[in-house]
């Protein structure tokens, strides 16, 4: 059982768009939402060749990126480093160790250098020893404080608009939309039924190990230090057969940590969909691609234009980004 | 996409009882069916304080001895010492190495004698060096036309009836039903939906590790020889957290490896149901519990007593075991 959300993320966009009539109104009229349009049209219309029974409706969708907002960084990573920071006093060994202290001196140049395996340690120490269910209460907490430093909001509002629709326009085709994250499963689960409509049973994604324990006779969860599975690149079809055990007729994502995930999805025969949302939007979100260091598109975008995957571009596809414009 | 399955599995019992009106017609009126429908109606009625809104529905089942015969051994090491003689040819090596000398030679005691150990290297032996798509076709080939060795049937044919109605009746209840089984989760979901109306993505089980590959442009996942995840004893709340990311309202198993998902389901608070199914019947099926090898119930029924968790007699709860009585 989740716990109730806090007043603060109060986030009516869903609702409105589970009832539009219209589908995919945040979309420009342009090829990208042809193409979803068409590709719903062929495989729910019976009789159709390339029909598919509903039970094999899955779509996969990328979270970081592809439904929310990246830049400057990954939420988690903000949230990581503000969890860094709240445990420093019961640790003053980290003032003189990386990564901690290039977090507590707010040093990203230093941080950035410390690669996957500082930001793996940075997870680790800020995930962990806890309950799952008193990591779920620390998640849901920060959210309703943290603000996005750009855009001075709650990230649960940096949703982007058009993909809100899309998950809700799938599933009122009978698609059931899963989540398919390099991001923590139990950092996502918190909210995201109430953000995307995807219930926590529909979210795939990374995680650490849990020790089950009957404390005081109360059964927990204890959240290990150890990673457990890493659901990126390779590892998103893997994640998707292990949890899901089907393989997705829809695909979406924005980085090349999807690519894999886009090729299981469309290159194993019948009529499927993959779908790259690319960020050429500088002025109201973000352009980026082949040279980010967060959400780094290059090799996932040749792939696009060679197995004709639809490529969003998001300053000409979308006509607003975000539900509070 | 799973493949049709092949006539000799086709399969009745299942439509029949999700459009029975009067329920669990297979359980004599006793206590046990008394509480499954005291707790159906006291979480589902509007209103009452053990009300549970249809989304935290969940119910977990194990599967051997739970929902279908384990004895005189899981099936899935029928299956596995079936595939060992099948590929014995290609390695002439397993003629001196145990466990396979025993399993060549059906020497049952010896076989045993190898423990957990000699077990896990038949089934990685057997179940890995191919994709997920052929060791589904492996499977289903087997099911097909392998029998229990008393009943003279196929395995899939050997699922309770009543148990098989409980699940029809908590989907009908707006309840998920999922299986949580130590057994493999690849080896169950090419038939749970078709015997129990379980989707494979509702099957949790456990897990050898996969490898993505794109080999001649088509995508692949690869079985590897090496275990990813043991989904029994404190495994089953682990992988229940981790695969469908909410707590169970309801918990059924046999045996000790049931123990810990029971306690995870049931001691958190709330009304709550857990279910032992207490093997009593050696003439319809098999009478055991404290001293088998196999499905051990021992600890996990001392604590059904304490915890007040509904203990099935097969003998007397149960009005037929079989659909094809």
């Amino acid at each position: 059982m989740l716990p109730a959300f806090s007043g603060a993320l109060t986030f009516s966009a869903l609702a409105q768009t589970e009832t539009a009539s219209i589908p995919l109104p945040s979309w420009n009229d342009g090829s990208a939402k042809q193409a979803i349009l068409a590709f719903v049209a062929a495989v729910t219309r019976e009789g159709s060749p390339d029909f598919v029974p509903p039970e094999e409706r899955i779509a996969t969708f990328d979270n970081d990126g592809t439904l929310w907002v990246e830049q400057p960084g990954p939420t988690q990573l903000a949230f990581a480093i503000d969890r860094v920071k709240a445990l420093a006093p019961l640790h003053p060994e980290w003032k003189d160790t990386q990564p901690f202290k290039a977090v507590l001196e707010n040093d990203m140049e230093t941080l950035s250098k410390t690669g996957e395996r500082g930001l793996a340690e940075l997870v680790l120490a800020s995930h962990a020893g806890m309950t799952t269910e008193e990591f779920q209460k620390i998640v849901i907490d920060w959210l309703a404080t943290a603000r996005h430093p750009r855009f001075k909001r709650p990230y649960t509002e940096l949703a982007y608009q058009p993909m809100v629709e899309l998950l809700a326009y799938l599933r009122s085709n009978r698609f059931r939309t899963y989540i398919v994250s390099g991001g923590g499963i139990e950092f996502m689960r918190p909210w995201t039924e109430r953000v995307y409509g995807v219930p926590p049973e529909h979210v795939v994604g990374s995680s650490i190990k849990t020790r089950f324990e009957l404390r005081d006779g109360r059964p927990e969860l204890f959240r290990l230090a150890e990673m457990n599975f890493i659901d990126d690149k390779a590892g998103k079809p893997v994640g998707i057969n292990e949890f899901i055990g089907r393989r997705p007729v829809a695909a979406f994502g924005n980085s090349d940590g999807d690519l894999e995930m886009l090729q299981w999805t469309t290159l194993a025969g019948g009529l499927r969909f993959g779908l790259i949302v690319h960020h050429t939007d500088a002025e109201r979100e973000y352009a980026y691609d082949r040279d980010s260091p967060f959400g780094q598109l290059d090799k996932a975008l040749d792939a696009a234009i060679l197995n004709k995957w639809t490529v969003v571009d998001m300053k000409n596809d979308w006509k607003r980004i975000f539900a509070f414009e």
